[in-house]
């Protein structure tokens, strides 16, 4: 699949005046930019009152950026209900864990499950294809803003209570069937109806986590359904392709379910927010990476919403400066908007789409650095945006890399071990990310999988860590496959209705394993093996007729393998994965290269890249990279 | 007093298949079990709608167990109120501090001062008690389920209140009285009836600490006066003997008051996870102990639950492996599972039950382990059991060695040290403990004295740390006492409606001294000696005519004495701590031997026991004692 | 202005017998205090029940303690609402930003915004002022106490909010001109009515900047309007001076806007508690001052309120020995009572009152200590009370010094970064108080200026760090100036509407610079310049015509002048600070000395004074001045 790489911006031009505009989009053009995307938050200027619409300033923005040659996305702009919405739909907002109503004043401040607020985005999405759907400039469509983002997935409303009824008795028919899947013997929590479940928050202490993974379950369900809602208004008008944009580090839905009604996935890349406010890292990490952003952060997303997107990806907002919601917010190493940049089309990106064409200089996000400064002088983005345009203009089009490696990341693993982490540090999240880095560490280029993944004939090598229940799909494939498989910590070690299985875990199709007992280990704890590196974290004792790869110093088996099967039984560190990477890589003749610091590579089809996110120069494939360098060539010295 | 020492297991029939019940009750009696405890969380399955009872899959059960050859443990089971309660009782719920209504779906979801719930509970104790109070194969029952677990003692609901409307009512019979108390006078703070007064939560700055004081006395009172319906229900019927199963570190009720009305005290011993989620120790020593748990914790509560079982007394639950609900939740090392048990029958329990038979593969304590696995296969735990077993035999009955040093514990300065501690790590529990420990760590076997002990004759020497209000029973039993006690620091410092007496502090039974002020540090701070060690945390300025033992470097009297009366106007370290007790000791000819590292001893009429809790060999008494190994021998050496 | 010194103290006489009163008040006369507050929490003992008084017992204590030639302070009682209050008002209290209503039981449970309530303080006030504006024993009034104390400003009550609505009304006008001004375009935030408008809590992620800085700014103005009706209530009778006592570090209200109500401010200085539960430094630093205080907190609030004051102001609560409430309560170093007492004097304090004169036994401030103990025998802060008392005597007027150096502090602008620190770190007060510690460690003697200061010309030099919004008072009063003035980091960075200005900041009279971006940066970061010293925290990219005074090690201008405008373009530490300060008084001509360790100076138009904070000796000036030390000369050698 041939991808055309291309630039674009986020603009509001409900925000300036209607004369600004046709300056702002000649500009844009003459940057070289190709994209627009605008509308997402508009709702009260496109109807100030209910029934009520003004579509003048809105035609007119689309028309003045269409004649500058730009393609427009348009967001639909249900994150942000305008104020008259709450008069008519006074409880449409979510209910935190505490039971407090999340109110009016900011965004996305409504509950997926409320009815009445589904009916009203169904007609204003419906009113928005019918009068665009059918636009030349309009290219491509946005659902509402960022799923998930403040928490906003999980509402403990009323409007949710009555929806989960529904959904439980839907998926279980029976009250019996449910007391009997989620084992409500225990502590006598037996139901005698569906409406004698609460939502499981405000208990005396924690609720059954069977409750708790049906609740999540319903909860990015509910996701889902609303999104396939405007997907399928917005269908019956046009057929241009459909993209919402996920964020970073978001794991109450499942991504996976609601990609599969979509044509494009994007995600919104903030490398310096997300570095301060959502990775765990050492200060010292976070110190020495905190104008350039985590070397593998950006990457793994790309790699996950490619596969969301069926191999078709954007970033929608590229951070260009620094922000105003993270802890600490410095500006980026002059270069890195570039790094960015190029990293995203590496990894197989149509657009890059920088947030903000200009600097808003009032409301929430008035430090939120632009293209542009609030006094419509350039920002230094706008310069490292120009090269990039300049640069594209020789690799305009690539395609993706058929990678060999894989890695399968399941959402309801994250949902599992936030609801029962038996050990306090212990996130699924965590666990998949380890592994990604220590294969990009040995510069290997991989591909994301979803867990009902039926077929791995495209990989020699797949990755399966803490996904908590195989899937029959992923099981079948792994019968079926010739490849290698590395599977562990805690990788099906659990029923889809969160129960330990039987026979015990990891039944793994090829293995001939039992994890007698697990344990969870304080951060000052580790255990070192006698290959390389130390499990951390997490340890499985297993009994295994299967040849032992590594074992602990004190002589219990750590990794095992039999037939094409690996299984690590506990959560090692980063020398450890790499070690074991680097030998299943070798004996697959897989080539590997280390990767000196914080260099990443990653290939496309064509081309080699390497992206320096230290902050010293690095030599690599016989060349210097300097601090915020991207190299490429066309030789790929696999 | 005779012990008959025996082991036992918590075994919940209602959560397998009937046809497993017969080869389990087989399987224990075979490992050498005596006691099973059942019942306590079924009430959904006794009576699975109000006034419907299902009594054949208990009978059988109890039947079945019976026997095998064992003993029953009877629980009510009112520890889970089932789902229909909450229709018929709909505000049953605790409320916590915030005001949030604590919900059904997990356990202990009542309040202790809802008076619905309490004739429900005294309703199904009474049928419960004549249906099995003949039953020859119930050997004892217990009450409910640890009281307090999951910070239920303390109740901000409508029924908290109103009883405490009443309970106040009672104690001061006029509401001038009250005023008077508490010092209402105090910013304005004067009530004009008893319904005017709220519960001290939601107060813009610190509420009164004698308003704090009564509702904390008052729920301890509900406590014991919940628990006192159930024994009076049981005792209609059954004159087996009755307990309750405490836990570790609950400081929110008064255990001597509920302990009055029951014959024995049983506790719920959790080495590892209580290490991790309640003691205050350093990372490293965490760190050290993490699979083996504090060396003095357990024994403490031992003591402790002695005392409040009036020398009867269990562990009804023991942790067999890695339980669920820690921060981090390792695996013991092989051997404590073993030393845990020993350690208990040398401080004199009678059983120690193992929880539970076999570990659940459902619900909320799933990654809880037993002494079988899921499968029924034996997890390591069934091993160090059998061990225990087979020495059982030689070892089968004992008595408990006359301690020459007591120790008073108090439950009501704990109370008094959360409501205003003054320095914000200074909590009573945590001094009582330093006491406890420096006088381990020299060796000694200690009794646990209540705080209205009225006889100390038994004893050569007495601690009384912290003690906020002397009874009159303890001063006059201090007055009439021949052997020494050491006091302080803030003992006898508050009346007994939390204020500052007069005659100033301490105002002892024969000790001219008057603490002039006080102050509390911060944990950098702390004041050197003249002899061993430092006062950290707190210090005294003290004015006396006794002699002083030990001072400060810029020479303020630190340690004084007079009579028989020594006071320590600080909080002294451990090793201040044993110099002042082992100074005692050698004055009274109490022999003490120091303890190596993380080892333990403790004597009980015919043995010495040894248990070394570190991760080192260690040598003493003649001979070498592994980590995790438990040495005893019939010469006590004196 | 020639300031009369003297001592004085807080008497409760309702809390003791009355038989006592006449003793006390001999025994405060012969100690040589000459003033004593009472009354200001007395209401339940004033006004039993609504209205039904009791003033013989008030009436009494007033004369007893005038005839012994006491001046009494009294209070208006306003701070306790008694218990009835909440009957004819249940809704009296203030919510919090969780939506929890804050409750009776201690004090200052009342709402600001409550009409009611209003109503009864005028009434209360009205009633005293009648009563006592005559006497001849009365010769100051305080209103209520302590405004602010325990987050009391905010309060997210129904009356809040509907004061909220006729607030912005009065500010805009029309709903149009507030959608405009805070932006509210932005995420269709847009209002169609005032009542549409929320208070800005439990929104989904952080309100718009400008409607929570219109909340700060509702809020500080009904403190303001609620003191001015007791002050109008007062003025009908009495036309002695009316006081308020603020408190150390509360910035939610505008100090200056209540002070210009009142004739004389005061505040209560604690140093021991306000060092552990209220300021910034390193646990080292705390550490070292836990017995002293630090070192430039009081003397920086002494100059506060002598702004607020225009002149004349007490401390109305000292210290006098441990206290309550800190997370931990040493004792001060024998002598700090007299330094702070003697710090106070030299900051030109009229009276400095030791609050209490004895401490209570009961209730909520039983641990806080006063002159006395409860038993009325002499605490240690007696015998440096009666040192001062005798020192005085030959001190016993003074006037203030004329200041060369200024700094305006400006309430608002702690406000803008409590709403958007933009770096979790980067608060207002810590940057004000930056510049005067470092102003402090050269030897300065500071006034303090208010933001709409009209007149520079009294000072040389005059420092304007983080003014948010420069008022056009003092941006005329700057291009007036024939100094030099310091400004920057955010001098001028937002709109009167929280936003960004245009042009863009700082756009300062006479200094042609653009910030074109900033960010703030993690407390592992600083940027070293070239001169001395280093940004922390916050950095800002200028462009600029003016010298570059300093430059970052990477050649970005960090200090620029042109004029008599310096701008510092980040946040510098003490060193790069110290450094820019004494080069600009020595262009100036104006004498500094480099302060050893913890001493400090401050000039009288009299004497030098140097306080010794330390815990060492330190040579200076000639002497050698021991820890806790007071030295003062007439020689002032500028
Ligand atoms: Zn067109
Ligand atoms: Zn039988
Ligand atoms: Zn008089």
């Amino acid at each position: 699949m041939t991808i055309q790489r291309a630039l674009g911006t986020c603009y509001y031009p409900e925000h300036w005046p209607r004369e600004q505009w046709a300056n702002d989009a000649r500009r844009m053009a003459e940057l070289g930019l190709k994209w627009v995307r605008i509308g997402e938050f508009a709702w009260s200027r496109i109807e100030p009152e209910h029934g009520y619409f003004q579509w003048e300033w809105l035609d007119e923005a689309i028309e003045i950026l269409g004649e500058n040659g730009l393609k427009v996305v348009l967001g639909t702009p249900t994150a942000t209900p305008p104020r008259w919405m709450i008069d008519r739909h006074p409880d449409i907002y979510a209910v935190d864990e505490m039971g407090n109503t999340r109110k009016f004043g900011s965004r996305r401040h409504y509950c997926f499950s409320h009815l009445g607020y589904r009916a009203e985005c169904e007609r204003i999405v419906d009113i928005l294809a019918q009068r665009y759907g059918g636009n030349p400039h309009i290219a491509a469509w946005q659902t509402d803003n960022e799923y998930g983002c403040h928490d906003t997935v999980i509402s403990y409303s009323e409007a949710a209570l009555h929806g989960f009824w529904r959904w439980c008795e839907e998926r279980y028919g029976t009250i019996e069937n449910l007391n009997q899947a989620w084992g409500n013997v225990f502590w006598s929590m037996e139901y005698s109806s569906f409406e004698q479940i609460e939502l499981p928050n405000l208990t005396v202490t924690e609720a059954n986590p069977a409750h708790c993974m049906a609740f999540r379950r319903f909860s990015s369900d509910q996701v889902t359904s609303f999104n396939r809602l405007q997907v399928d208004a917005i269908k019956q008008f046009s057929n241009i392709p459909i993209a919402h944009n996920y964020m970073g580090r978001i794991t109450e839905f499942d991504h996976f379910e609601v990609g599969n009604d979509l044509e494009i996935a994007s995600w919104d890349s903030y490398p310096l927010g997300f570095l301060e406010d959502r990775i765990d890292e050492t200060e010292q990490f976070k110190h020495e990476h905190s104008r350039q952003g985590h070397p593998d952060f950006q990457a793994f997303h790309h790699d996950i919403y490619r596969a969301v997107g069926k191999g078709r990806w954007w970033v929608m907002e590229q951070q260009p400066g620094p922000v105003n919601w993270a802890p600490y917010n410095p500006a980026p190493l002059p270069g890195m908007v570039r790094l960015w940049t190029w990293e995203a089309f590496a990894h197989g990106a149509e657009n890059v789409m920088y947030f903000r064409w200009r600097q808003a200089p009032f409301a929430q996000e008035q430090m939120h650095s632009g293209l542009l400064r609030p006094d419509s002088e350039t920002a230094p983005a706008f310069d490292e945006a120009l090269q990039v345009a300049n640069e594209l203009k020789a690799l305009s089009t690539d395609e993706n890399v058929d990678a060999k490696v894989a890695l399968v990341f399941d959402y309801q693993s994250a949902w599992a071990t936030d609801i029962q982490p038996q050990g306090k540090d212990c996130h699924y999240f965590d666990l998949a990310f380890d592994y990604y880095r220590a294969a990009r560490k040995l510069g290997l280029s991989l591909d994301i999988l979803p867990p009902d993944c039926a077929d791995l004939s495209a990989y020699q090598l797949v990755l399966v860590p803490g996904v908590m229940t195989l899937s029959s799909e992923l099981k079948q494939a792994i019968e079926q496959f010739a490849g290698q498989v590395i599977a562990g910590p805690r990788t099906n070690s659990k029923t889809d209705e969160f129960a330990i299985p039987s026979p015990l875990p990891p039944n793994f199709p090829g293995l001939d394993a039992t994890i007698e007992y697990v344990e969870s280990m304080r951060p000052t704890a580790q255990v070192a093996l006698n290959t390389r590196g130390n499990f951390i974290k997490w340890q499985e004792k297993i009994a295994s007729s299967a040849a032992t790869l590594a074992q602990t110093l004190d002589g219990q088996a750590a990794v095992t393998k039999s037939n094409n099967i690996t299984y690590v039984a506990g959560w090692p560190d980063q020398e450890a994965l790499m070690y074991i990477l680097a030998e299943q890589c070798a004996e697959l003749d897989i080539p590997t290269e280390l990767m000196p610091a914080s260099v990443r590579r990653r290939d496309t089809k064509t081309h080699r890249f390497y992206f320096n996110y230290g902050n010293q120069a690095q030599n690599i494939a016989g060349v210097t990279i300097e601090p915020t360098g991207v190299y490429w060539s066309e030789q790929i010295s696999t």
